[in-house]
């Protein structure tokens, strides 16, 4: 999937001053492993040493590995000790860097007690967590390609939910009929527990679809994604049904223009929380206090990834970021608006990975 | 929920050396604090002492908790460490107990900074994950309604998938199916991500639903589940296309003798191997090799708990148990069977929750 992968993260840990030739890191979450592999398993660990590295599968994914893994040997375990000990031998290894923010204390411990039978020792570095933050941010052409892949579906099924929803319907049924939607047109899941949240619901910036029932004159927000070939897409359209008020109408507008404001913020070197403020200063000028989260998250082999275009990242877009612009308002008791889109920041700007229309659509 | 559990586990930490009247434990993970409070909620932390208890939701959560909470007060935060200091202080609290199974290490760091700013430390502490698991492996009779709820659903979809398994449908196809039928019925989610394999795919025990056409001849195994009230459940199903070869009988009969000897032999006081090997030594006297996993496991709030129907597990089986009994056959190259219900374990016996039939069906 991404064969510069594994270089580039050996390359940053020779940087390191913690790291040397007995030092090897352990990628042990299953979306870095996926990250470096291209494999998907819910189990399984990989090593990386300075010059090399190596996949350990179990019985039930060895075989389907070594079909799919290009950037190392996959070796099949029954106990992990067992295939490990040997290789952390083979290479002189006695410091086992671990990832801090997935890898729990049971892990730990067990990781712990392989090393001390090398006698060495397992080490949290949130060095490694980071480099792998910063490896997966920038998408390559394959990387952005699965993306598009999977917004293609996304927009489809946006179409198809704008001709089934109907007062009368509940969000539960629209949400269900638009994830099997994409189940169909061959996505590998959703991206995440759709939203489809109607009228006041709207309001709700994470709601969950409910028995409610769409109503003429209700706003319909809908935050859906799907998944093709691990990775994920991510958008959020509002239409109205039936008719809209002039508050509905201007609220719209106003979360419109933010959102335009924002993408054409976005190009190389400019810092992440600017590309929030060109959102957030459109909105809280007319609907102060109504814009409770970020303007958008960096997507990937995980939904929320980095950089963030938030208040307090101020990281530098770079050509390769794939991020969502997202901004929304939502006023309490009466309905809520967001528009999504993902973009991608090019050598000089940026491109709309979204297609589906963004003008206000009434049904 | 279950208004029980935290008293139970407040009279098992009180039992325990480590545990002081200066302790509380931090019960973090998402499927613990399900199981206390009643709540779903991706993020939080719930702190519980010798006699009190607080559960921590954020701002999206908070309300929604509230409506639901009755073991103890919700408190909304929108830093946590601001929220729990006070009330670790006022409750006097030096020592936290974390649990280590699904605790990072990163969470940890968070938890023990958190505690150094009231003079206190976090501890891992192996005996909360225990303390848990062992309250969590016995059912009231609310999860066990919530489960059969989950369990009929299961079996109309079963019935539904027979009604269009037909030569010329892809294992994907009837996946997909069998899901959206169950979320149209009414359940939250599926268990997992459903098992629909055929022909010669079936052999692999963990196989993906694939582009793999349905063919005459083949053996369809289905092992599909879904969630009602946050509580699952688990049934798998072979059945035939069009004919059977004597071969593929004898494998049914055979996977159905194990399968009906190790629920016989559920009872109470019963080691949880001795089941695993009712099943075990059945399928071993003819197919020797060919039962690669364990015979069942605990299902509740996640799909695998405790006890488990294994080799290793010696745990006496107790009332208010509910466990799978699934083993099978797994002719590499040619096809495989597995016949899984989930049974209660009662004062006299067990009773089997699933009532999908099992003789072989030939569609």
């Amino acid at each position: 999937m991404n064969v510069q992968a594994v270089a580039q993260l050996q390359k940053y840990l020779r940087q390191s001053e913690e790291w040397d030739n007995e030092s090897a890191a352990l990628v042990f979450s299953e979306h870095n492993r996926l990250y470096l592999t291209g494999f998907p398993a819910t189990d399984g660990a990989m090593l990386v040493t300075d010059d090399d590295a190596a996949l350990f599968m179990d019985f039930r994914y060895a075989e389907a590995a070594r079909r799919v893994v290009t950037v190392c040997p996959v070796i099949e375990f029954s106990m992990i000790s067992q295939a490990m000990i040997p290789w952390l031998q083979e290479h002189g290894i006695k410091k086992l860097h671990t990832e801090t923010e997935s890898f729990t204390l049971e892990e730990f411990s067990h990781y712990n007690k392989i090393m001390q039978q090398v006698n060495g020792q397992a080490l949290p570095d949130r060095l490694l967590d980071n480099c792998l933050r910063e490896i997966r941010m920038i998408k390559t052409p394959d990387e952005v390609a699965s993306i598009e892949k999977a917004q293609r579906i996304t927009e489809e099924a946006f179409d198809y939910a704008c001709s089934i929803i109907k007062p009368g319907k509940t969000e539960h049924e629209i949400a269900v009929e638009i994830e099997f939607f994409m189940r169909r047109k061959g996505a590998e899941k959703v991206s995440f527990d759709l939203i489809v949240v109607s009228g006041a619901n709207g309001s709700l910036c994470h709601g969950v679809p409910s028995s409610k029932v769409i109503e003429e004159g209700d706003f319909v927000t809908m935050d859906t994604g799907c998944v093709v070939d691990g990775y994920m897409s991510d958008m959020t359209r509002t239409v109205a049904v039936g008719h809209v008020s002039e508050e509905q109408r201007r609220v719209y507008e106003t979360v419109l223009a933010a959102q335009k404001a924002a993408i054409a913020a976005v190009r190389p070197g400019v810092r992440c929380c600017d590309v929030d403020k060109a959102a957030r200063d459109i909105i809280e000028k007319d609907y102060p206090g109504t814009f409770g989260h970020s303007t958008g998250h960096g997507v990937g082999v995980q939904i929320h990834e980095y950089p963030r275009f938030s208040k307090s990242d101020a990281t530098l877009a770079r050509p390769g970021m794939i991020v969502t612009v997202e901004p929304g308002i939502y006023l309490e008791g009466k309905f809520g608006v967001r528009i999504e889109d993902m973009v991608l920041v090019t050598e000089d700007g940026c491109r709309d990975l979204t297609h589906s229309p963004k003008e206000l659509i009434i049904l």
